[in-house]
């Protein structure tokens, strides 16, 4: 496995003798844990990766030293918290000024870290992280795009997966079916399938008893994880036929997200590649219909570092992979998204997952 | 929708005003905030939950918006970053001594809070929080019982599912397909499927490569979310015949989990419990390999707050739910758990799980 100490520590503008991350219990998990260890497999609760500019270490409790010790990640097991928090006492006894994730670092844990390192100076380094794993590197890029194809071969399939009358959950189940069989080592987040207007709400969850009925829009919001790395692709289909309003909220989409991908080169701002998407919405009679950002950075987490906003504008540089998701959401009627993962080249962007994006029929 | 404020604030031992609760992105979000809202869909990332005694009140962006309406949950939507901050010490304001949930709050997004209600107290008061959540209100039962009957059919259904050859994430797709179909809202968590010596690591993840063969251990540990609380079911079977040392670790560990259900009653302690499990094992010739404690709680996350633990000692109370699972890992050779999830009542406990528990065969 590849620990990315060198990687971090060479886009570090802080200066800090190491940088520690720990884990609470799940949810809280901190990603740059995962990112900066390389562990593939394992739960990691509790446990504290202990960064320097040539060394990574890992504390782990013996429910994960195996998968610690496989991946090749230098590691010590601990037997309880005591010890955990004796080890750390004394791992950290050599630093003045350690770093810290302040965006996904508990309060509590914090406070250990805190406890452990009496005297050091305890800086936020987050910014830092998120910096070095905006820039993918060959290894993490080989697999977000397995994660990517997998994604791509289930979405090219959902015509013949998803029939009128199905429930979203049962449609759900084929996806998440379909991206495991294609070798997925988990879904990168809970599918989203939304019928009809339920389409119109970005983040919905979907339910076991909607069912797909005639003239309704189907959006299939869904990734794969394969070895922590994820994709996450959308496409918005119509039952059987659509009427002239629905083709023209398709079509105004997918003229979105072809300006912004047009946009995309090393260098660009994210301002500008939103407001390419933005700009053809709201010329449209869908003005101010687009309630979101136009993407955002993936990688070991579905919701990366970077993102393609005005809000939070930032400069899109060779190596990052975002999303690129436009859509039209109209309350009580429907929506319409189109989600494609792209990697930011020299000289524009490589689009990582493929399926027809033209209005289909299911 | 049931939002909890009045279940919190009774079990609150600190004096506080109220409660602020807030999500960073995922997977960095509080569980508490689910918890304490009764928010079933959405995501809710940057959210905030505001919690008096009497009164609930959630800030969300216009993602989540049609979420939180259509769950009666009172709300007010921000438009960015900076409305949020504007909103929060707005809301804020009025009081002194604002409660936080240290166990899950990001460092930076306690800064915000702070930031937000300049001059007021922050108190944890993640105990609080977490004593309501260990017992169980009826609609929160009926979710789990649901998750529970999803993952106890898709279970007794294994045998017919598996069959040697098959590919470890070919089971888990299997399993995830069988509990969508069932109902589920999505996987509690990554199934585990392991075969052979991988079914000694506890937190394992499945290989697309590894196939089930003759002879070894195939573990399963998966659960469902029903309405985002949760299932844990676990169980070891054989592939074809067993060999007497084998047959010897799974019927010590049967006993083991037994022994534990047997000693739950309202008012025992957990390290007692974990004591007649563990004692079951150090008295067999496994003596040693069971490596982790005996049960968590779960709810609206598989690991809820308490334990069936030594370590982590507490008196089991009616109506909390937690999982019981003592297993034998032997390094390189495999392992075996089995795994329920019981109801603490006054005269015992109700297992709310239910699949056969002998060594069966694939």
């Amino acid at each position: 496995m590849v620990t990315r100490e060198k990687t971090i520590f060479s886009s570090m503008r802080k200066e800090v003798d190491a940088v520690v991350l720990m884990n609470a219990v799940e949810p809280s998990m901190d990603s740059c844990f995962f990112y900066a260890t390389g562990l593939v497999t394992g739960l990691f609760e509790g446990c504290v990766a202990i960064l320097e500019p040539r060394r990574t270490e890992v504390l782990t409790s013996e429910l994960e030293a195996l998968s610690a010790s496989e991946a090749g990640v230098k590691t010590t097991v601990f037997e309880n918290g005591q010890e955990s928090m004796r080890l750390m006492a004394k791992k950290l006894s050599r630093f003045s000024k350690i770093g810290i994730n302040a965006r996904e670092l508990t309060v509590a844990n914090h406070r250990k870290i805190r406890k452990a390192s009496k005297g050091a100076k305890l800086i936020d380094v987050s910014q830092d992280l998120y910096r070095a794993r905006m820039i993918k590197q060959p290894d993490e890029l080989a697999r977000i795009r397995k994660a990517c194809a997998i994604a791509s071969k289930t979405c090219v399939a959902i015509p013949e997966m998803v029939n009128e009358g199905m429930t979203e959950t049962e449609v759900a189940a084929e996806l998440n079916y379909r991206m495991m069989r294609l070798g997925a080592n988990a879904t990168a987040f809970d599918s989203n399938v939304a019928f009809g207007a339920k389409s119109a709400e970005p983040h919905y969850f979907p339910s076991p008893t909607r069912r797909l009925k005639k003239g309704q829009f189907a959006l299939f919001d869904f990734g794969a994880s394969y070895k922590r790395y994820v994709s996450d692709i959308t496409r918005t289909f119509i039952c059987h036929s659509s009427t002239k309003r629905q083709r023209e909220m398709h079509e105004t989409v997918l003229r979105a997200q072809e300006a912004a991908i047009d946009s995309i080169v090393d260098g660009v701002s994210g301002a500008t590649v939103d407001d390419a998407a933005r700009k053809v919405i709201d010329s449209s009679e869908f003005r101010g219909l687009f309630i979101h950002s136009t993407g955002h950075g993936i990688g070991i987490s579905v919701h990366d570092p970077g993102s393609i906003s005005s809000a939070n504008d930032m400069t899109l540089l060779e190596g990052m992979v975002l999303t690129v998701e436009p859509g039209v959401y109209i309350k009580g009627y429907g929506g319409v998204r189109i989600e494609d993962d792209v990697l930011v080249t020299k000289s524009g962007c490589r689009v990582l997952t493929s399926c027809p994006k033209e209005l289909r029929s299911i």
